[in-house]
């Protein structure tokens, strides 16, 4: 049994109140199974049956990968009802991420059983990565590491815009398709980046902007997230005491991020760092990073994870002034047994342009 | 009132049961404010009064969209239930897109209302596109228009792989930044093509190979929709003859989508034509595309809608041997009175490259 179906065989064993999971949610689908396509399901017994459920548009690869994982390949077409779906009589466990469209679809096609919502789903099974999952994770944000600085000398010129960096931005991130995109790229120039949320547009680049960059790749499915700061052709006093100071503080709460450590309170010392600036801090401290760009652990102000090792999350303080500036420090990393492994190898130092 | 809350105004009106009606739906937010964020939510009560509500990280622009179309703006912050969501009592109507998890979170945000779940949310309201819309659509599939057969003729080279002509093909399609793309482009080589949804892989382009391109842009969030067929360097006799003969299917067809048919009745008519190849024509005959590339109306087996003056469907029939070839001929119209406005202007004959 591949580890991710062994892990929610050993949820399964404990929960007493259903007789499987019915799995609906693409990430973790993929996560069990490696199937990719956006209309598969995935059943998964207490008796430690397992059932990859999928319609035939998506060819051979579907029952391959069943077999190589040894689950039974079940098509669901218009007699799937009647062949499989009466069959399964109980409760299922399903992810409270499931629409309650998706939900009534789901008991159409399983009359006989009865549905268990799970909160946060079986997400907190993908909480601990294993060790593929970390290398993949560490390729995907290598490749960022080794580009974002020199792709930044040589495209940010005078008058380009936000919206065309972005775009050459992510050609160089995707790599002639080896890589797909975490997430669309942020970009902002100037006073852009007191937005933590902004879309690239038409604002131009301007010499003394400083330049806020957030950006990550998909390796195989699995995302990095790395958040720098720039400035073009000269820095404005403010911004870099700013940064600065954000950056001390950034570093030492990265030391906080071990294993038994409560998220929230990690989140509050960078508040409390932060001093009276922390109501311009109007994010999350951090937040898993895996097969999704926000998964668990989340690390936050109503946070209740406990940092586990081989977790994967971001550590990105910010602060934001609307219509200055702002300023985001984001590291990927993985939790260890002493200190983080930090992913994300690239000077946090100001890099003027 | 813009015409998308008017819209929502009048379904309102007759929906006695329910006081008001609160958009989670990204798309939906967006069709009736203009707001693109994630994290928004849109609340238009039967009085008319209406509200967008957000969270501090989108900064103004969010404010100003609200004061654009007269809604109040009301902030999602910490205090938003004791301000804003404990007033708010009696029934109202949600999407049946919205997950468990958010249901349960806007019933903390709204602890004096009841949630009455709306079949297929209100998408029904966006299926007539108005001009602007239709606009939107006709730029965005232009673009493809002009783009894919020069692209093609200068980037399918012999040994390529469908990855990197993907890749490219984005390139292309985004245009700078300019455009988005609608979804992740499918290019499928030879026996790759009799996988509806392949994923573009390492597969290598050789002489004689057929090649599958279906691809989309999005324009200020529109989509467009458009499947064509290609042979490199040399045709194979029963490709072309599938070709021909799906072709005429396809084009007696498109004169059926006319304002009072039946869907599923456009659907029958082509499995009929097909006659014993209806078994390798795998998937529904086509959909509404909008701010979603697949909305209502569905063009399908299962579909109970009857075509309407305005609405932009797909017209897209397949067949798919496997491991030989598929074949798909799509194309994006607008359903008019007489006879569809064919968007998708680009020759169907197979081009040889």
């Amino acid at each position: 049994m591949n580890f991710a179906c062994a892990r929610l065989q050993h949820w399964l064993s404990n929960a007493s109140d259903v007789e499987g999971f019915l799995v609906t949610k693409k990430e973790n689908v993929f996560w069990l199974t490696g199937f990719s396509g956006s209309l598969g399901l995935y059943l998964q017994l207490r008796s430690g049956e397992k059932f990859l459920i999928s319609d035939a548009r998506y060819g051979e690869r579907v029952k391959e990968l069943a077999k190589e994982n040894e689950m039974e390949f079940v098509l669901l077409d218009d007699e799937f009802r009647t062949n499989f779906g009466e069959k399964i009589i109980g409760s299922l466990a399903v992810e409270d991420s499931v629409s309650l469209a998706q939900l009534e679809r789901v008991r159409k096609l399983f009359p006989q059983a009865k549905f268990n919502p799970q909160k946060n789903g079986l997400e907190h099974l993908r909480r601990q990565k294993n060790g593929e999952e970390i290398k993949l994770i560490t390729i995907a944000q290598r490749h960022v590491n080794n580009l974002l600085q020199p792709f930044l000398k040589a495209n940010a010129k005078d008058g380009i815009t936000e919206k065309e960096l972005a775009f050459r931005l992510e050609g160089a991130l995707r790599h002639k398709g080896e890589f797909e995109l975490a997430f669309p790229s942020i970009v902002a120039f100037n006073s852009n980046s007191a937005i933590p949320h902004h879309e690239p547009n038409g604002t131009k680049l301007k010499v003394g902007d400083n330049i806020l960059i957030d950006c990550g790749v998909k390796c195989q499915g699995y995302c990095s997230d790395v958040t720098r700061n720039f400035a073009f052709r000269g820095v404005n006093e403010e911004y870099q005491k700013a940064h600065q100071n954000l950056l001390q503080i950034q570093e030492k709460a990265l030391g906080k991020f071990v294993p038994g450590k409560k998220a929230v309170e990690i989140d509050e010392f960078v508040r409390r760092e932060l001093g009276p600036d922390k109501e311009f801090f109007t994010h999350s401290l951090g937040h898993g990073v895996g097969l999704e760009i926000h998964e668990l652990p989340r690390i936050s102000k109503e946070s209740e994870s406990i940092l586990q090792e081989n977790e994967v999350v971001t550590c990105e303080p910010g602060i934001y002034f609307p219509g200055k500036f702002g300023i985001r420090i984001e590291d990927l990393l993985v939790i260890r047994k002493d200190k983080p492994e930090i992913l994300s190898k690239l000077t946090k130092d100001l890099v003027v342009l």
